[in-house]
């Protein structure tokens, strides 16, 4: 991968100095960009000896040497040959930008596959199809077709599976003050991907912050595991969202999309940043070149009261907790005010201090309190007309070097927003160190990013330790064999995980039943047990409270009865009797294979909250206690668990260590292709839970 | 008020020749905007033979004739009498932009009285305090005491409650394709408000749209009044929704609602356009510039096709639906296709179609299309190196005409957004007739508004007419007298509004309980009745499924036992029986006063519905039936109404009749504070609904 950013030299495949040739325009951002190392044409269609003074050469055969890159510009149908003569020559790496892939056709799709083929057999690593490839502010290499000024370097790298999206990414950053490092056009992302370009970048010393913008996450688990091992901010655009975006997709850079829900839990599990904005990539990156936000105290300031409203409304909603200066502070500023009309408390109107000096002496006195961990500045850089008046200089005075001075001096971040117009405020970004933000919402959005980010860094992470008890041998000889629906047997599976299950034994004649509900203790619940009826209730085959003996025996022929009656000829494997449960909440426990993340356990209060409500939370397997625990607890109906209405709490921990051991079970057996405990009983506090029904589907081994 | 947006002639108090005195930029603004009627200045303590050209007066009542406005900048403590003077002398509007009253301090609120008091003794009206007041781009008026380069001319009018943030909305309008017609900054609105202004504006021929800042709303229902007469796009931005006090409320009702609730749903029956990021009053204006949007279905269009796939993901959670434009259309694009390598859909990737002159084509077929009802074009305008290559044709030719051409031909919206340096994008912004709009995000949501604003407007307003069957006078009887808080009697008056109460009677001894019994048909409720255990349920009062005539005379006597245990000497006033109702859905219809918005009625599925997931629906009293059906469908818990799990229907139509009739009970008392009917029991569809139980709080006359 290394010599893929950093190449000693290039073949272009395509170019020629024909005026639509569009390889041409690569070598051209290579020449503009400064890059220095060999670079080689070819063309066997082409006559010219040179192109921008670039030798040519007919074959790839033909070059003196074996360049480390080859970029192949040539249509879909040729790419596949190309590949195969390229690691013939002895290349190992390929940029091909080239669309008409699986995004396309039938066709493409078999163009795709014998690339790929052909790739692996010659050990040849390619970026694309169907993407602009690579970039390095580094060394001057840039690959993308289009013609582009030189990018301003800086610490953000680009991983895009779009070209078009990550070139105009590249053209905010020469307006921001955002630098690149390095960019990564994955297109088709046909064999080296997000996951590949992520860990790279992960390790890559001038990568400050990634930015990715994807339409698919076909290896979801691989990039949550990259992203845990990447010690820096990861930032992603998820597309792709909707019906509507996924067809554009489709055609886009045949995209599969996955479920938003697990890639938001997956994402919070390993700290990264999903933004919904497609702008907030490059303001998010500037909350980033501020010192961390160590706490969640912010002073918000602002000379435009109204202003001050705005941003406290935003702050409050984003998580912010306001920093409480004390009235002494307060009242020391009155001797700053103008007219002394304006009372000062947290947030802060500003718009009675006139004099620039007093401003930032403001400023600098509550960055360095010590109750204050950060701080918000909205103002404006107006138009105006000339003039010598106290608003010139209380808006177009230049106080950057004081507030500079400031962020360096405490340590703390100033989030700054500047309103006016664009001119204005162009040439102050280019003017000054620390970041100007765009707007309140933006500015907001991005500190409270930072925050969250510095805030998870500094907590430890809780290792999924596996919970004791754990009878894994017994497990795996449980499952040997099983594939297929399977009912309440699941319940054995469970109990060997230490998931407490109801008792219960299959009775297969009516003596048996009888001495079973004995054991049980009255009254029992009596359940068919057959193959043919999964949905026992609408089998008839569901009975609570069965109080006597005489009682059962008159059930079990009931229900004998009822599966001949709902499907003739059913397999009839007994009576189930089983433990009554005490009362409590019933919750579900849930559990799928996802294609891209793997095992994901789901959890919520069963019923109506989840049919009506969505109310679910979930986790990529094995989850730690405490990730459960915190989930569990921003469920809305959390409510209903901790007790409502004089009623008694679940017993929250055992129900957490409950779906920890599911998590286990689910990650231990990937073949559980769908897991369905329901209902887990939530006994009252300090009295357990207990599972007191499950189904599952398991693939073959 | 006219005269305040067009005087003859102005005063200005406070005015002199120093460098420091602010009324003197106020001046210079008038000036250099254009103003052409008479100016004045007045300041005691001036030597000022003039300053700027105006002749000065010592005193206001110097001036040799009475101005049409006097414009006042002076210390508070001066203003009540400065309004008396002023008002004496003859003057009618003032504009008064001082701070330091009710918004600093005590003293300042007794100051906010006077000048109240004075301006309402001598007639005089006024903008202020605390405000930078009027400006009008019509006749050159620029109050604002900060320095103001003139503003574009255009449509767009603004209310602020806040100087500062109104300053930078100006601001803005300098850099936008937004023109302003007249502005009011309001500060503390303790004459003029909110309200005023925008039936000014509303009937104001130079303005188009109304945008406003606001950070309280104290006169809701008025202000609700005024949209609904204005027929122009209405936007409010309302800060200051995180810091609302909520009041001890009585009730269950009261205390679930919420504000900012209450305001969404009046604007949403009021058709006001509410933003949430604060430059979307920008881009919303835009949006109003454009052909009105009259169907839901969009073309999405981009040369980038990960912005087809963001804008489309957007476009479908804004609600556009996607216009299906046939595949004979999308095989017709296929010829302008470059490299043949990108499949047509909606969304539209133009990523192969280099050619402008076919981009436009593509645009103009798409606009034309009947299948269409209007478009989105994202593209960019990069920044790039000198050259002659398809991608400057592509991203840098000029197809404004055919843009505004097609815009016009066809009379839909056509949403352009471009990404690109801010440069040249301003350029581009200040070339073009159509609007330009910042990001996907903005310009869909601007689009989305002006559809649900079309929308709207052309569906015919339904009458909040009064049901039938309303004893309105016996109602009046019952209320006259009536003030505290009421229990089951509440039910009585329901009933006279023709809401459906559950049948029963108040028996003073228990052979008058059994004969009622005996009519209600047994099974039977009994309650307690007694002013000292409005909750009857903690006071062991309700007893239901009593069953025979023996158990009527002994739950008489528990109840009776019950109530003195839970109150020694409690008043008793006997046993209410009641018939029992049917098996249905138990939802809540409440109702409140609120200061601002009048009466509000509140409903939702009862219990666990309301406290864990307040899903709880509201609308300004009276309400449509098409109002109260809307607001229910959407509720999440109306899932549960419409049957689920086998389970029948709610008599919907039935429990919405109910609710008109209270809204409309609650429009005709306003003395009643809060009102909660809680459960109102819906039966299955055609069996009506019936409401069991009632309480609420009624002010004194």
């Amino acid at each position: 991968m290394h010599k893929l950013f950093y190449p000693d030299s290039i073949a272009i495949i395509g170019l020629s100095s024909k005026s639509s040739n569009i390889p041409r325009i690569t070598l051209e951002n290579l020449l503009r960009w400064g890059y220095r190392g060999r670079l080689f044409g070819v063309n066997p269609r082409s006559d010219d000896l040179h192109v921008d003074g670039i030798r040519m050469f007919r074959e790839i055969e033909d070059l003196p040497e074996v360049p480390d890159l080859a970029y192949c510009l040539i249509p879909a149908k040729f790419v596949p040959d190309m590949v195969r003569r390229c690691g013939e020559f002895g290349i190992k790496r390929m940029a091909i930008p080239s669309g008409g892939f699986s995004e396309f056709s039938e066709e493409g799709e078999r163009l795709a596959r014998m690339t790929l083929e052909n790739a692996r057999e010659h050990g040849v690593r390619f970026v694309g199809p169907n993407g602009v490839t690579v970039a390095n502010t580094d060394n001057g290499l840039c690959l993308p077709f289009v013609p582009l000024l030189k990018a301003p370097k800086g610490e953000m790298s680009i991983i895009s599976q779009s070209g078009g999206v990550s070139l105009m990414m590249l053209n905010f950053l020469l307006d921001e003050q955002v630098g690149l490092a390095k960019f990564a056009s994955i297109g088709n992302k046909l064999d080296l991907d997000e996951v590949d370009f992520l860990r790279y970048f992960g390790e890559d010393p001038q990568t400050g912050l990634i930015c990715l913008y994807l339409e698919s996450m076909p290896r979801g688990r691989d990039f949550i595991d990259a992203v845990r091992e990447v010690n820096k901010p990861v930032v992603v655009y998820k597309a792709n969202t909707t019906s509507a975006g996924k067809k554009a997709a489709m055609s886009h850079t045949a995209a599969v999309s996955n479920d938003e829900d697990i890639i938001d839990a997956a994402f919070e599990d390993a700290g990264v940043i999903r933004i919904h904005n497609f702008l907030d990539f490059i303001e998010v990156a500037k909350a980033f070149q501020l010192p961390p936000m160590k706490g969640r105290r912010i002073m918000v300031m602002s000379p435009a009261g109204g202003f001050s409203v705005i941003t406290a409304d935003l702050c409050e909603k984003a998580g912010f907790a306001f920093a409480d200066m004390g009235s002494d502070f307060y009242e020391s500023l009155q001797q700053f005010s103008n007219a002394g009309v304006i009372k000062f408390s947290n947030p802060l109107d500003m718009g009675d201090i006139y004099d620039p000096k007093l401003t930032t002496h403001v400023i600098y006195s509550v960055m360095h309190s010590d109750e204050v961990d950060g701080a918000m500045f909205v103002s404006q850089r107006p138009q105006m007309p000339q003039g010598e008046d106290v608003f010139h200089k209380m808006f177009l005075s230049d106080l950057s070097k004081e507030t500079w001075g400031t962020i360096l001096s405490s340590g703390k971040p100033l989030g700054v927003c500047l309103f006016g117009p664009a001119r204005m405020i162009q040439q102050t970004k280019k003017s000054v160190e620390f970041p100007i933000f765009n707007s309140p919402e933006e500015m907001v959005y991005a500190m409270s990013v930072q925050m969250n980010y510095y805030a998870r860094k500094m907590k430890p992470r809780e290792e999924e330790e596996r919970p004791s008890g754990i009878n894994l041998d017994a497990a795996r000889k449980w499952m040997s064999g099983r594939s297929g629906d399977f009912g309440e047997e699941i319940l054995d599976l469970l109990s060997l995980f230490q998931v407490p299950v109801v008792w219960s034994r299959v009775a297969s004649d009516v003596r048996e039943a009888q001495s079973y509900a004995e054991e049980a203790g009255y009254p029992v619940v009596m359940k068919v047990v057959s193959p043919d009826a999964l949905h026992k209730t609408d089998a008839g085959g569901v009975f609570v409270g069965v109080s006597t003996e005489a009682e059962v025996a008159e059930t079990f022929e009931t229900i004998r009865g009822n599966l001949e009656k709902y499907r003739p000829g059913a397999r009839f494997d007994g009576v189930r009797v089983q433990r009554m449960a005490p009362e409590g909440y019933d919750m579900f426990v849930g559990g799928k294979n996802d294609p891209s993340f793997g095992p994901v356990i789901l959890f919520g209060l069963g019923g109506i909250y989840v049919e009506v409500f969505r109310d679910v939370a979930n986790s990529l397997c094995p989850a730690a206690a405490s990730t459960i625990s915190e989930r569990l607890a921003r469920l809305k109906s959390f409510a209903v668990l901790k007790g409502m209405r004089g009623k008694p709490a679940g017993d929250v921990p055992a129900f957490v260590d409950l779906a920890v051991r599911v998590s286990h079970l689910l990650a231990a057996f990937p073949q559980i292709k769908e897991l369905d405990i329901n209902p887990v009983r939530v006994l009252p506090k300090g009295m357990g839970v207990v599972a007191l029904d499950a189904r599952a589907r398991i693939a073959g081994a």
